[in-house]
């Protein structure tokens, strides 16, 4: 029986980075995989997502390459490159995490980890043991019973970034990230898109102002959003598929040819010896503390199949300062409260911190700054015009409470509201940290200007 | 004679900026303009070159549609649409500085404004009177006595933005942000380039690894490149221009339709009555103090006119330091140290701080970490793996000395590091800060990791 100091289950953003961190801190590390290095996030996820959507971003330059003073006579897009290259990308990032993992020395162990008392595990019949073992199995799209996925007609995420075949109608049920990413990408293939959402507004979690300028922009697109609405039942029997929807105003009945479920996700807990062990689970989450020990001493959990955040840049904030406490450093437990999240779609989303609304409920008296890209320079010589940012500060202590992007690039420009948190900064010290000019960055500084009533270009 | 609280000479970035911040804070202030509203910066400057460059941004997606699963069968780019389109972004940008005027109740008065002494300003024989005079008349292209501009064949960066031809073949002398930004966009347009730099590599005031990338990346381009040269005359007697180089190897005879001298520039500090009112200048430069106070009393002066780096937000940062101190608010004197710099050519490149060499002639014990964007997500999916993320620390007491990027979109990705050098961050608040994934700024925190052996992704 192989011995290890620490064994990780599962290879995505949090069980990888959790196992090179080991590795760094010299531990004897093994890595369990029972499909591609790299998990969810590499190969079916974040990665191959983005792939597409500079795709759908070129090819909307090629239909708009007239607004630059290009012409463009005859353009098309081939469907099967644009996944194929996607699927190049994920590839390439999934053989970068394997090479990882050889230059870390770090064994990589192929098959199906189940979790056994007495801090072992066995994959695929063979027994391996360790002095800790982190588990990061990750999550897998949620099936609702009202919307059981058949892989052809009902699919989830994974599906949808393979489709051998462009549908010519596709409807999203769910907003959140995923759903409108798709909803954008398929869109600007050309694919007719109805998103239906059970909440009155799509991207739900941001603040009410980015759905307002994002559903505006869908519109404009040509995307159906229907919000307030839920799938009751899907009809896969005829060619392609009914789904009946049911809206404040009564039911309907939509036909396409690919209904996507993207309502969220479900751990993967099942079958890995959890019960065996007797780690302590609360619905599909596994129960850790801050260092992400589980209640059996020599287990941890990280990722999404621990509650917080399920994001892959959170999974792997936990995978560092899990290995770092178990290496018996100094380490800080991570702040939830201060975790940006990304929506790459156009225009993109970027936010971290509270909504304005989330700010009042918890009884902050607060000042909100907004500006607005159409009267930033660089927006305009980009023709990016679209979008806003928008800061909350609370009043009293000028705590930065919230930040909140719509619009081009705003994915890379969110870290400064996350840093300057981290580091307590005040509205005054953005003001005073000189942006440069003529960026999409400026905007931060106006929308806290605004916040003071400083706003120089409103 | 009309008497105002303050009256700001110029309408760039710094006058108009200086204007609206006075007028916010209750002054009546009236800001003189012998052209356009916005000065260089809005007119030829920093906006519509940007919107010449993404122009050329786009046509490079257009040549590279296939990378995408695209295809463009019929391309091109109309030169004269793309110079309108600039003309079109700048003309609206000044407009919008008009609207800014009237909307804060500033008045703006056309014409060449001249001081004089007893704090008051001629403007074409109309005398106008103020408690404070703003002196914010920036600058232009700096001529080489060895290349006199005619405008035609030898011109500087306002004519290189509005040609009414694009020249087949055209030398950039000079390689600092104007002209490599003008290399990047007529190479990309399908004008032979050339770049002749005195010093002995490109974007010499960048660190040194940032030269090496951008030269690589230009050559594989077809830009051509030659360092340590030096345009020694020019002779336009013929149909085109013939440039005498000088470079170690001897002289060169270069021919092409045009000259772009891009070496810099002069302030405009002649004929606006300087010596009438005895402020002190020190070459081309008028001399102030923390708060921009001239050594006459009521004469201030900020922007390209003054010391410190000749930048639109340095100029903004100026004239608000400026007005908030005729208010009588606490300032705090800008730190030149932390003011960052773009460039806007493809790769893009931002800096702050010192580079690696001038952190070591300093006398620092630097760490550097550096992260190439070959090893990001995110770059992968966008087809953006040029460039790299470089971070310098001081080994002893972990400062962040200086910060380098080149990559895409790395002008929206600075403003993390001058927040964070702002506040005094350490490497370690900044690996703690959660970047998200899969972003570019990503990066960022890698590199810093890399710097303290913590990379994860290498």
């Amino acid at each position: 029986m192989s011995k290890y100091d620490i064994i990780v289950l599962g290879s995505g953003p949090g069980g990888y980075v959790a196992a090179i961190r080991a590795s760094q801190l010299g531990f004897k590390t093994a890595i369990v995989e029972k499909e591609n290095l790299g998990g969810i996030c590499l190969n079916w996820g974040c990665i191959p997502t983005k792939a597409l959507l500079k795709s759908a971003q070129v090819f909307e330059y090629l239909k708009h390459a007239e607004d630059y003073g290009l012409s463009v006579k005859e353009y098309d897009k081939d469907f099967n490159a644009v996944v194929k290259r996607s699927r190049g990308v994920a590839e390439g990032m999934s053989n970068g995490v394997k090479f990882l993992m050889k230059k870390n020395k770090i064994d990589v162990i192929d098959g199906f980890g189940k979790l056994k008392a007495g801090k072992k595990i066995d994959v695929d019949g063979k027994e391996y043991s360790a002095d800790h073992i982190i588990i990061a199995t990750g999550a897998r799209s949620r099936e609702l019973p009202s919307l059981p996925q058949d892989g052809k007609k009902v699919i989830g995420y994974r599906q949808a970034m393979s489709l051998p075949k462009q549908p010519k109608k596709i409807i999203v049920v769910g907003s959140g990230a995923i759903g409108v990413e798709f909803a954008y990408f398929y869109n600007s293939m050309g694919t007719e898109v109805t998103i239906v959402e059970y909440l009155d507004r799509i991207v739900p979690v941001e603040d009410e102002e980015v759905s307002k300028q994002l559903e505006r922009s869908f519109k404009k697109n040509g995307i159906k959003v229907m919000t307030s609405a839920e799938v009751t039942s899907v009809d896969t029997s005829g060619e392609g598929v009914k789904a009946t929807v049911k809206t404040k105003k009564g039911e309907e009945i939509l036909e396409a040819d690919i209904v996507l479920s993207a309502v969220g996700i479900k751990s993967n807990i099942e079958n890995i010896g959890l019960e065996d062990v007797g780690i302590a689970v609360d619905r599909d989450k596994v129960l850790v503390n801050d260092y992400y020990q589980t209640n059996i001493p020599g287990y941890y959990a990280i990722g999404d199949i621990t509650p917080g955040q399920a994001l892959a840049h959170v999974a792997s904030a936990e995978a560092i300062l899990c290995v770092e406490k178990i290496a018996g450093m100094h380490v800080e437990a991570i702040d939830y409260g201060n975790v940006p999240g990304c929506t790459y779609c156009t225009p993109e989303i970027a936010s971290v911190g509270l909504t304005e609304k989330q700010a009042k409920e918890k009884g902050f008296d607060i000042k909100v700054g907004k500006f607005p890209f159409s009267a930033s320079g660089k927006a305009s010589a980009g023709g990016n015009k679209e979008g806003f940012v928008k800061v909350i500060f609370d009043a009293k202590y000028g705590e930065w409470l919230g930040c909140h992007m719509i619009g081009a690039g705003v994915t890379d420009m969110i870290a400064e509201a996350v840093l300057g948190r981290k580091l307590e900064t005040t509205g005054h010290e953005v003001l005073k940290a000189i942006h440069p000019h003529p960026t999409m960055s400026e905007a931060v500084m106006e929308a806290v200007a605004d916040a003071y009533d400083e706003v120089i270009h409103l």
